[in-house]
């Protein structure tokens, strides 16, 4: 099943979307699509009502999309998590999970435009797997308990900007929490839709041209040993969102290839997840 | 004047604190002291409202206070902000603001127990003076525009695990983000009544012991410049939060200080903020 969020910015009304494409309107199960339905076993509720036949149908034509989820508590996000990005980056394959974050606000929809922050002449892509959580992971004892806590998954573009991030100090947040650096979306895919999520592929394309072309079988740590990680050090709350790494072909790693600059389209496609596409314009 | 929130976790009221110490309900004038309260001029809405006796008064007595901002939509830190503690870590004195997140989650009130992570032996305190955004702060001309958007200031333990912040990675966010790290209040006190920022003592001890007694004048970089520069690479929200950094007096700093253990209890006070109390408890 697939979940989304349909209006204008701040104005986004839950929905559906049928395996005929056809969408439906969730507005009478809830308000949003958020941590507290999650959380309240807001999947499978839709799910029933969706096939009981309840849902009034939606004309979401020419409407916005927005992100899939409302205001994620937190965006965890993984650095470094497929071999040929370390590599690309000169990074050393890391030991343990790479942990920061990035402000929520950044959270923008799948085909928003995204602002080059004032300045910057490193802006980059990163097509990611995004987790989304659906049942509070705390201190989880093993790495298959995870998939309890995964409501489904959704791409992200984890939007850098390098200079921010690496140049100005040793912590990265700074370069990965700029307005609008987290389009999110199309759909957020219930995990039992997504089946293996360590066997996907990934692609990211700037004005057409392949960028980023990986699987998601070549993460170093998989999302359950990500999600059990974390639950160690962190408590993962129902709408939060990890982003679990890129593979290579970004920019930083790609002596010669341009940055992204005013005017230029980004295309992400993730098997089963769908695509997304922003237009980047200067801030 | 001081906002509060007083109550069980999760179902706490707004409540202003008058000058002789009586306690006010809020309720009738907004859900909260949140981001939208703080965005819709709810400080002087309260002021007035105060001032004409329009509020009842509640007996606080016994009633647990909690943070005094509801979910702040992040919380930015910055790290190494006052000489005498970059120098006590062995860091260099930064050029720019070393800017780093704590999960928002972490946030609970000022006398809550603190959970030491399971398997931890380097929690470590910090005090430090936080920063509530009152207005939106993007892309601000001059450090001198910061006043209009800091609705106030509170007090934060900045509360970090050593080994998940230092040894497992180099990003830091893992140690900062652990269940209940981020003690906040009691009370937010609206900046006219704080007055300058950049000159008050901020005290810690850790069962009696004096561990830090340091003064924001000995910053390395000032509120003002903070929330500007901030502004330059993401947007500051109303309801947010920023941890303006520590003095010295950590235990990371204090070669034979212990970290923190089971039943020690740390107190923490700035000048004008008012005084923390936590005990630390096995998660």
């Amino acid at each position: 099943m697939k979940l989304l969020r349909i209006g204008a910015p701040g104005e986004e009304v839950p929905a559906v979307r049928g395996e005929d494409g056809r969408v439906f309107a969730l507005s009478g199960l809830t308000g949003d699509v958020d941590g507290a339905f999650l959380a309240s076993d807001g999947v499978q509720r839709a799910r029933a009502a969706l096939a009981a036949g309840e849902l009034p149908e939606v004309d979401a034509t020419g409407l916005r999309v927005g992100a899939p989820v409302a205001r994620p508590g937190k965006v965890v996000c993984v650095g470094l998590n497929y071999r040929d990005h370390a590599e690309e980056t000169g990074a050393a394959i890391p030991a343990r999970p790479v942990v920061f974050m990035k402000d929520p606000a950044t959270v923008v929809g799948p085909y928003d435009e995204v602002l080059i922050p004032r300045g910057s002449v490193k802006t980059d892509w990163e097509v990611e797997l995004a987790v989304v959580i659906g049942r509070q992971a705390r201190y989880l004892a093993d790495p298959t308990d995870a998939v309890d806590c995964i409501a489904g998954y959704t791409i992200s573009n984890d939007v850098s900007e390098r200079e921010f991030q690496l140049e100005y100090s040793a912590q990265w947040d700074l370069g990965k929490s700029c307005e609008t650096f987290n389009p999110m979306g199309p759909w957020l895919v219930t995990a039992d839709e997504v089946g293996d999520p360590q066997a996907l592929g990934l692609r990211l394309a700037v004005n057409g041209e392949p960028r980023q072309d990986g699987n998601t079988k070549n993460m170093i740590f998989d999302i359950a040993h990500l999600v059990w990680y974390l639950s160690q050090y962190m408590v993962l709350n129902p709408g939060d969102v990890i982003n679990t790494g890129t593979p290579a072909g970004v920019a930083l790693g790609l002596p010669g290839t341009p940055y992204l600059r005013e005017g230029d389209a980004v295309e992400l496609s993730i098997d089963g997840l769908g695509t997304q596409r922003q237009t980047f314009r200067n801030a």
